[in-house]
């Protein structure tokens, strides 16, 4: 496994609707997966308020930790939109009109329509770049390796397929699952001690009604399949039925 | 407004799972439902995956922080939990056999089925009190204001319920939001202006397909509908029949 291939990200969710339980957030659920599909790990995700300090505080941390960062929520026209502010406080940067987000504005709304709560999305830290929004006027940048995008999910989706082209993609994360009938203490033991003959393959035990599913998730796929080919041998020493299935 | 009303927690999830995708959590927004139903109010959630350095990183911070402490995930049998034994060296203490939970696994699997793994499960912090777990054996437990539970939502959510007994409750956080036929940058400015009337209130804009969600939130009742039936009134004078729904 080539270390330099790995790439890291984190992500922060902004949003006061996420943590009063208003609103059921969507967007950790699908970057976790398609950043896998395209070999970048998440590795830590943040929710906090619309708060600017709490904003700057968490963007500034995550961005020296990880390869890349994506935000979500708050680049909106009304007052609790303060993501574009904080991120500029957090880079030192002004936060200065962008013409071409600007004139996205006025295409889309016309010129004698763009009130002062329209152009206040406009307004965008000095040294960001726009990235393209194929579905709605709103303005979602990158700045260094900050990818600030919208909270509803549907345009943080688009957001993100228009950020992957500036990705460095890392190595596909390959993964194999089986699911089986016995209690996972049942396997513990083998499945620690493969554990520790494989160390790149990371192993996960998830319980469920009537079983357990075990996971296996690595790079190379000569050896993910060797170790997961050996677990089914244990688990079919233990009990020849327990096997449910294997995707 | 009582400032020593406001009661403050953080949650950490924990999970490589949930930054894999392989499995979308459920317990974010169930307990930020939960704590704002009891006037406590979810601050900031984290969530990192199955390393204990993170792991101890981030309750460190997060316990200094807030006044309650939830963690979800990792306290299971299996080589990848190890919530038990972070959190152990977060607050520096050792892990020992708590005789209760072992006295709950020998009555759950009888005293020759209780193996390596399943012994595990009962170590836990020497000053740990365990809640409440009427659905499974798995051992959540209590350490000053860190509240450890299991990441399954069922389990997560009667361990909840276990947890709920010793909280210091809060305030009752109340609600109203309006649903509205207008886009969210013409009602921007009036917004603004009564969020700066009205700065005990939290009001927040919420965009959907065909119109905007205003949902307020505050503490006295009396002031929560002084400013709601302000917003109302302002939404009709731009446009009588604006309003689709108000809860």
């Amino acid at each position: 496994m080539n270390k330099s291939n790995i790439i890291s990200a984190g992500l922060l969710v902004i949003g006061d609707e996420i943590l009063s339980g208003r609103t059921a957030d969507q967007n950790i659920n699908f970057l976790a997966k398609n950043l896998s599909q395209i070999g970048i790990r998440l590795r830590e995700v943040r929710v906090v308020g619309d708060f600017e300090n709490e904003i700057i505080v968490a963007i500034n941390e995550l961005r020296k930790k990880f390869d890349y960062v994506f935000t979500s929520g708050g680049i909106g026209p009304t007052h609790d939109d303060i993501t574009s502010l904080s991120i500029a406080k957090a880079f030192n940067q002004d936060l200065i009109l962008n013409e071409i987000a600007h004139q996205i504005l006025i295409q889309h709304y016309g010129e004698n329509n763009v009130n002062e709560a329209r152009l206040k999305m406009a307004y965008l830290p000095r040294m960001a770049s726009l990235l393209d929004n194929p579905i709605s006027s709103a303005p979602g940048f990158r700045i260094e390796n900050v990818f600030v995008m919208a909270g509803i999910p549907k345009i943080f989706q688009a957001m993100f397929e228009a950020s992957k082209k500036e990705l460095k993609l890392g190595c596909k994360i390959i993964s194999r699952e089986i699911k089986i009938s016995l209690t996972e203490s049942v396997i513990a033991k083998d499945l620690t001690d493969l554990q520790s003959e494989y160390r790149e393959i990371s192993m996960g035990s998830y319980p469920f009604d009537g079983g357990t599913s075990l996971a296996f998730r690595g790079i190379e796929e000569k050896v993910l399949e060797e170790a997961f080919l050996k677990m089914q041998n244990l688990i079919i020493k233990i009990d020849s039925k327990a096997i449910i299935e294997i995707s």
